[in-house]
């Protein structure tokens, strides 16, 4: 598996992931209605470094890292990452978030937070919390889910010494 | 005091409270060097209502209210409030709060959170725990203060039941 910058040539795989994990509804709160271009937009804004995990020769997930506030905030860095359904326990979330940290260090920033972690997400919560993630707030409700209706959201935070 | 929408008419009385208080970097992580255009873009965001207080028909402070989320986290509110340095001490705060909590509950809000509460803003802390708030997250040193180095950042949730 290799680990690198998105180009325009991964737009097509990358919206492939993002619609089908936007669609299922159940780890993010983006508008599942989302457009390809509204997403793409988000997935690479100016301020924003964006990878692909690739294997094979496919694009089997993606991940964002960005300051997640500007100005004197943006010594925090925030990050989000989707795995292709298809690929799935495969250990892809845990090579990217190891590559988002030695990223994030690299490019000086002093932590990495996660503002929304839903808390029924237990695979990614175990994963966060064995790479020195831990959970620093609780949003009570604040995640709709489609088949267990409210439930909380998880805060999370790793420095980066 | 009275608090209404703001109107394209308000946007020079917007810009000069949003500028002094960026400015000033003790409160809020926006760049300092934002343009008027990009903080009238974001206090005038598609998805957001923006208010203003005015008395003795002068904007003497404004707040937005939006969704924090989008899809299934648009149940809870965000929200941002900035009042004129000159205005400050005056209730404009507690008045635009009162005012923000009534408007989130009658667009059907469940909850209102507050993502970046810089923990040396004791005030704005002390108001929001008085209006029923609660301190749900700390981000360890997530602000850099032009004074006092690193700080906290608390994340601060209400229910609106």
């Amino acid at each position: 598996m290799q680990i690198r910058p998105a180009t325009d040539a991964d737009r097509d795989a990358i919206w492939k992931i993002f619609h089908e994990i936007v669609a299922a509804s159940d780890t993010y709160a983006f508008d599942p209605k989302m457009s390809r271009e509204e997403a793409l937009a988000y997935w690479f804004r100016a301020d924003t470094r964006t990878y692909v995990a690739e294997k094979n020769g496919r694009v089997v997930g993606t991940y964002i890292l960005k300051p997640n506030q500007l100005g004197s905030g943006s010594h925090v860095a925030n990050a989000a990452f989707m795995v292709a359904p298809a690929s799935e326990r495969l250990g892809v979330g845990r090579r990217m978030a190891e590559h988002c940290l030695s990223e994030a260090r690299r490019k000086g920033f002093r932590a990495i937070q996660f503002n929304f972690v839903v808390s029924t997400n237990t695979s990614a919560i175990h994963l966060w919390e064995q790479l020195g993630f831990k959970i620093v707030g609780t949003l009570p409700g604040a995640f709709r889910h489609p088949e267990k209706g409210y439930v909380d959201v998880y805060v999370m935070f790793r420095s980066l010494p």
